[in-house]
């Protein structure tokens, strides 16, 4: 008889899951593995609200499993480290992402692109190779194979940081990957939520212009003032969408929703390069004669693999880059998810584990 | 008063033209422009027949000025050149291809790449700076810019190497621009025609394995044993389709139908490249999840600068690479233009313009 996700293993962790397709998050009592040879255990001090949590939440990509303890932007401490742990010692503070594993010998993983192994585990909704269920940060404790644990910069705020662990790397890995760095260029951003208010940063961090589009003319001031954008355009807005017509070399598009492609493409200048990171959940129409007449391209990416988060957690401790944040005490996740559903969010709920279980 | 065609310059032409949406040709006399200082005049021997002569003879594209002398994968020999002529001297095999004209000043031009300036003068169809309509290769003779005519190399024969001028450089231009060249590397090629065929050509040349995706089964035996590749996909095979899944590094698209990209996509590896060189009338629709999950891109690239155009030619040369043609006459010109429609011509169609005209 399979064992009860109280009985697993031995040590007893606390978070919060959802039962069902509600999605409604209440407390849970789970338990996690013993920490193992190559394990970090870690105190949860915070984690992010991912976008992609809501949609779990909900089954919205039917692939949830029930009980579901979502969270994979995870900044904690160091409680314990097994016998093979080098990197890592108790009270360092460490990031967990996306992922908790992997199966390091597939080509993939042998360029340190883990991200794309076909055998990756996810930090939650996933299984790990015991065939144990995965639970995230939205817990306690969690214990991870160090290979899959980031140094957390010193200089930055562990709050405003654990959104790095997703929404920043998800970013920062494309415009490395795509060569869209080059100082001077004109980077525009579509969408101004968890991941595009962090691409503004990256752009700005990269000696970048930076263009937000968005379809809310009430982010246009904050887009600039706050987030250090030097200029806005209103998607909705043809003259502003004219006025922009091939001036740019770079595009991010975090947008999920459908939406035209064409428009975005015209911003373009020649050689311009289009990368989407958000998952909409049909395809998007692609004007081929836009391509093809202004050699350009439309890319995607997936977050990115351990090396490169560890980079660009270093790069952001160069550059002060962190999220900015509301941050919430895990009784107001509910509320909090409801609210990210209608993106009524600036930019970026964290949940402030270590001070909602005490 | 406008001048006619036949008054508007000193030098009288003969050639055929179509003078209405029929798309029927018939023999045209006109003239051209006296051999200025720049200029290099040639008399024609060749003159490949382009899908987009078919799309422009018909007005499919809703752009033809009648009478249109069509005409842009051009080999002759030249005949008289201007004082400032130094590249080139009578009796000189060169070759034109889809544009003889451009602003010369602007970035695009600067950087070689007149085939993206905003002013370029296309080879037929297009107004010349002094707002002469320019006539195309389907004629005897032709009055060039030297910078857009191109030195023929050598060893080649004239009549395979016409195509070169589009169908190759065509192919040529996005595998060096997006990185396909990598030997070694598995090059998908997706349709068998004037351009698909090519690509073939110049993937085996740059060493990769080479494996054509086509709905004709029957062109399997011809793919392999008359142009040289690896292996062939019948695309309406799901079977055949999912054997080959994530084999590919790069993908050659030169259908100009509406298709699917999805299946294409699934074909390539992480990192895999799609590039279009077609041109559908509609979107196609793009899988994001596809290009997320998998870092793959689809570019765009619509042939090349005349820099590149050359380096393409010695290429050929130096590898021996040709189109595979079906030679005809002038007067056969409209059977041939029948027959094209019906993808019917292995693989691309050559008009013998010296030998048409005595």
């Amino acid at each position: 008889m399979a064992k009860s996700p109280q009985d697993e293993h031995p040590n007893k962790a606390f978070g919060w899951a959802a039962r069902d397709s509600s999605g409604l998050l209440s407390p849970f009592h789970f338990c996690r593995r013993e920490n193992g040879g190559d394990d970090v255990s870690i105190k949860v001090l915070y984690c992010g609200v991912c976008h992609s949590d809501l949609h779990l939440l909900k089954n919205d990509w039917g692939v949830t499993d029930y009980p579901i303890v979502p969270g994979h932007e995870i900044v904690g401490v160091v409680t314990s480290v097994g016998n093979n742990v080098n990197k890592f010692k108790v009270g360092d503070q460490v990031g967990v992402g996306v992922i908790v594993g992997s199966c390091k010998s597939c080509q993939n993983c042998e360029q340190n692109l883990e991200n794309y192994c076909p055998k990756l585990i996810y930090t939650y909704n996933g299984h790990s190779y015991d065939g144990a269920k995965t639970y995230g940060g939205y817990s306690d404790s969690i214990v991870v194979d160090q290979h899959f644990v980031l140094r957390f910069p010193d200089n930055l705020p562990l709050d405003a940081g654990a959104p790095l662990l997703c929404a920043g790397i998800t970013i920062y890995s494309p415009m490395k990957y795509y060569g869209m760095t080059e100082s001077g260029k004109h980077l525009g951003v579509v969408g101004l939520g968890g991941l595009g208010h962090v691409a503004v940063k990256f752009g700005k961090a990269f000696g970048l212009k930076v263009t937000v589009i968005s379809t809310s003319p009430r982010k246009k001031e904050e887009a600039i003032d706050r987030l250090g954008a030097d200029a806005f355009v209103v998607s909705s807005d043809p003259a502003q969408l004219k006025a922009a017509m091939g001036t740019m070399d770079y595009i991010i598009d975090t947008v999920s929703a459908i939406h035209a492609l064409a428009p975005l493409l015209g911003l373009l200048k020649l050689n311009g390069k289009l990368v989407t990171v958000g998952l909409p959940n049909k395809p998007l129409e692609l004007p081929v004669a836009a391509i093809v007449l202004g050699r350009k391209m439309v890319g995607g990416s997936n977050f990115g693999g351990l090396k490169e988060t560890q980079e660009m957690l270093d790069f952001c401790g160069k550059h002060n880059i962190t999220a900015e944040i509301e941050l919430i005490r895990m009784d107001d996740i509910n509320t909090a998810i409801e609210r990210l559903e209608k993106s009524d969010v600036r930019y970026r709920f964290v949940i402030d584990i270590g001070n909602s279980f005490k």
